[in-house]
């Protein structure tokens, strides 16, 4: 095996408020791996938190690490047997299941126990993410897509998976009614996958009027506060008056507040990530026979995104709010970690 | 119309510990409606609390209440177009859905709005139960059975329907693994019908022993007390491993020990009502994509409890701890609210 | 009850080639009916099998039949308790079920035995339809609409809805490739509403070049003439290419090749109907476990149809061939039995 | 790699009417492999079609293949790091998808396109079975039962897996009537396992009354003739009696019977292979919106055979017409092939 190594400055994380530009060569075996040149990336909420805290969730920090999960690029180098070819723009799915576990081999590949995403510091040693200028993927990893699309368009491919995948988890859409309660990026992105899915109409709410107004863009065809008594009080009249709700906010009292607005036998799509325990009002799921489902990454979503980014079926810019230069992640992060200023911020590689 | 009126003795709740044993005639439409002898009569956890406390859950005692929705009798009086005869024996309904709503018609009556649910004060005015000498149902509510099935076995159809509905909410348990929290009579209807529903082994856990001991005589392969964390430590390793949970006991320990228990992509069904809110593992329940969903009452299960009893297909006598002439109700709620002592307590009637 | 009867001219029909546009009075109940003033109504294929065949399918025409199913109209009177106002418009959904029998009381009111679809001669008598100048019918058959939206487009809400029901019928469609066979008006509707349910592209075949433009018009990625087998080899490589193919011809030849070009485990939804019994490959569809479903007519996708019309999520203006006004209904159907020269042809009432 | 050889006689088909008892020692690699000694095969429909046509289906005999796809045996060696040990009573899964293509990695390992199903000649070079006094297995392929269990009812867990995964394909059969259509071995195991799988009642039809008297002894709560059409009459009134029919016959005449007698919306699963096309009902499918089904080999319904096999839960013996010696595989296949003698016909192996 040839194993070749090439220069490279990455954004690593250090410690709490210690991520830094620096030099830091990239290793790939070039009979196996595919080099892609990174084009530009997007900040998840994981990224910031490993920037505020040290920590997302229950991943710690023990080891510095190259953030970014959501990113694309160009092919650099390919290995002999390869389909694909050098100049071939492609998003790269961070998405490494072991694919030989009992639940990989049931197509369940998102809650694999061995996964080994990318940018993630759940298992030691982490798994480096994309802020960097070159990285080392496998040819599973690289869905191509067409010139004519932009990169700040197709850097979206993987939130977008992450909603496609909630849409999934709620089943059938054509013709619903649906909420979504929290309209940051994810939030958005849902409102846009559920109208692209057939749904009849997507309500959602927000504390922030940025969010509202952004929802709006992407499709909503209202917002609403969710301090706004008078206006939700309807929806919990007659049992419920949405078939579906996803959560994205991760807030008590939003999580709470579906059980109420969601018809007898509807389904609640849990998606946002809060408090690890949440009190919930268990009696009304039971007589009203809600399902509630977690939504947690995706499987093949993924390609779909890319699909429908390609084909300018979603429009996804609503929701960049600004753009950095690699070396500017600092700032960059910054900003994104300020929700009321920001949506989504991207960084552009060299 | 011609509206009869005939003697009758009824088991009546008036208030906190004061269920009466008093003459009550009824009156029937001969044109409409059937008269039923009743035969036997199931207390159930409701009963027990409107006895305990004039209230079951929401529902709180207003007026006099006939108790009693677990009842079989004989048919003694039908309308001139009836399929049914006199002297046919018959496990009745307590359900009495619309069947005009919309969720009625898209088949789930079981969460009907206007639902008149027999024996119990979710309404004003209250819809009367069974514990009487005589009942007017419809036909609709008559499930016909044969001669050589025992009253004290065909009354437990309402329960064993409530268990088979859990499981339709389950899915599919062919080779599945189960996992059942909560032994007392419906967590050990539950464990007969996941058996019946071809699951590959069904353990259950529960703090009592003499539950756990009717757990194995109703089939449980195994049985552990919750308390035991040895015993139960295996369960949560390699992320979980049953494929399904039924949360039989209300308790918030074991509502919040099924997302640990369950493999990920696994379902929990809710059936203990505890407490109106619970603290629940949302974040576990998320990243497995764990989905959790209610079971209420039941729709067509009833039929199917009335066939799998009259067959011998399951026997749920080992859960029947006493009997009582209809004249004793007091002593029967008495013993049935003791769960130290008493799984299921039927009363007769004369 | 009041019942009130004023003048009407109607397109009824009353054997081979035999359709005529006659007084006909109609008679509404003013206590209990709306009336409908008919705006305009589209000319279906049973239509057209009534005026050359005096039958459609199993439906024998035994007594004069009002036609028509597709239709829409502006409210002219209502019941003293309705909900609905004189002049709204609305689209009439034909569909009448019993909502009574098990099968309605199970959500599967399409299969509703006791059906009364307008404008059919399945039963005796016959159910009149919507092709004359007012109508009765039931408020649940009302769908209002908004006043910014076209009669031309909101006429296709039948027609649509069967389209929409056909996607139910398949199942989760997001992401996946799905194939056309036949695009003729339900076809081409069915691409719309499939690409609507997020299906990643939709190729569509048809023998005849103009129905391959109309697809395309109505957003198909890509049409095939179904006898250049060059172009169609690469679908049954590798067990097949599509995740879902919609049969919509009923010929026999393209109910054949769907069992080729769908993947293992996908689905097959068949619309078209031809040849009551027609051979199958039985053995391809078992070893590959596809799943082959039925589509007819349609339950409450009618609604979701008249909202996704209503707000332009659905153009079906391409389709639409040719408008005449009711007096020239013979001159209407002659030109819409005339496959080559017609997809959908409208009757104008005045 | 250690790759060792032992002596091994083994029945092996060379041609029509030419199965032979011979020498033919087994390479096995005991670094890998699972080395079994086996105790007792079932003879399959295929194995009598390889020895009658030297084909099974499109299968075509290229080379001496070693029948057999059902046997058990006993560990014989096991490679150092192995789980399983030596004496353990297995039985083997003849399955062998390949777990790396997009199908297997969807859970769909039945329709694997790189299947090596053991004792079949669909690919060339052929995948021996297990007819034979050793075979070298993978671990996985290995389950273990207990010793309680005997050697006649254990080799049927290959046939009883086929079953089961009929079940599965039917969905939910929890209170369904259920038909099935052939009771031959694999239409009789079919009838155990929809009862296991909570049918509420399990009709059979068969030619032949020495199939009939089986399917009452396997479960069946009544069997009919299918030529006597009074009996079968009432089946088709009213849309239809059954929920679910499983066609395991291949009929021609059944196939067309099954739209008629199952209930509009309900299910078809084709197990049965006979002709490659057959005349089908499809517009009585169509218009009754039947899914129809197939069903193909198994998943992981091996283990769920195994435990209901071991635990009694299903009892085979029934079906168990005669065994022979391996030495004498010649006059079992004979025996075997005649349908009006035999059901199962098993090979003791010394």
């Amino acid at each position: 095996m040839s194993i070749r190594t090439i220069e490279n400055r990455a954004c690593v994380a250090y410690g709490i408020k210690d991520v830094r530009h620096v030099n830091m060569p990239v290793s790939y075996s070039s009979e196996e791996q595919i080099l892609v040149r990174v084009a530009r990336g997007g900040i998840c909420g994981s990224d910031i938190h490993y920037y505020q805290h040290a920590r997302a969730g229950m991943s710690i920090l023990k080891n510095p690490l190259v953030l970014g999960h959501e990113f694309i690029g160009v092919i650099q180098a390919v290995p002999p047997a390869s389909s694909l070819k050098v100049g071939q723009r492609v998003a790269v799915n961070p998405s490494q299941p072991c694919n030989r576990c009992a639940l990989c081999l049931e197509g369940k590949q998102n809650v694999c126990r061995s996964m080994k995403f990318m940018g993630s510091a759940q298992f030691n040693p982490h798994v480096d993410g994309g802020f960097c200028e070159y990285v080392a993927v496998s040819e599973a990893q690289c869905v191509p897509y067409a010139d004519h699309a932009s990169d700040q368009v197709m850097v979206f491919a993987e939130p977008l998976a992450v909603a496609i995948h909630a849409v999934h988890q709620a089943g059938d859409l054509v013709g619903k009614n649906v909420l979504i309660t929290g309209a940051g990026p994810i939030g958005c992105l849902v409102i846009a996958a559920a109208l692209n899915a057939g749904a009849a109409q997507v309500i959602a709410t927000d504390m922030s009027p940025r969010c509202r107004e952004l929802a709006l863009q992407m499709g909503a065809s209202m917002t609403v506060d969710p301090s706004d008594e008078a206006a939700t009080a309807s929806w919990a009249e007659n049992g419920g008056y949405f078939d579906v709700c996803f959560e994205a906010s991760g807030a008590p009292s939003a999580i709470a507040s579906t059980a109420s607005f969601t018809r007898p036998k509807g389904t609640v799509v849990q998606l946002g990530m809060g408090h690890n325990t949440v009190e919930m009002p268990l009696g009304l799921l039971l007589v009203k026979e809600i399902k509630l489902v977690g939504s947690f990454r995706f499987v093949d979503e993924f390609t779909t995104s890319v699909r429908w980014l390609e084909s300018g079926r979603i429009d996804p810019l609503p929701l960049l709010s600004a753009e950095f230069a690699q070396g500017a992640v600092v700032e960059a992060l910054e900003l994104a970690g300020d929700k009321s200023l920001a949506a989504k911020v991207q960084l552009v590689f060299a």
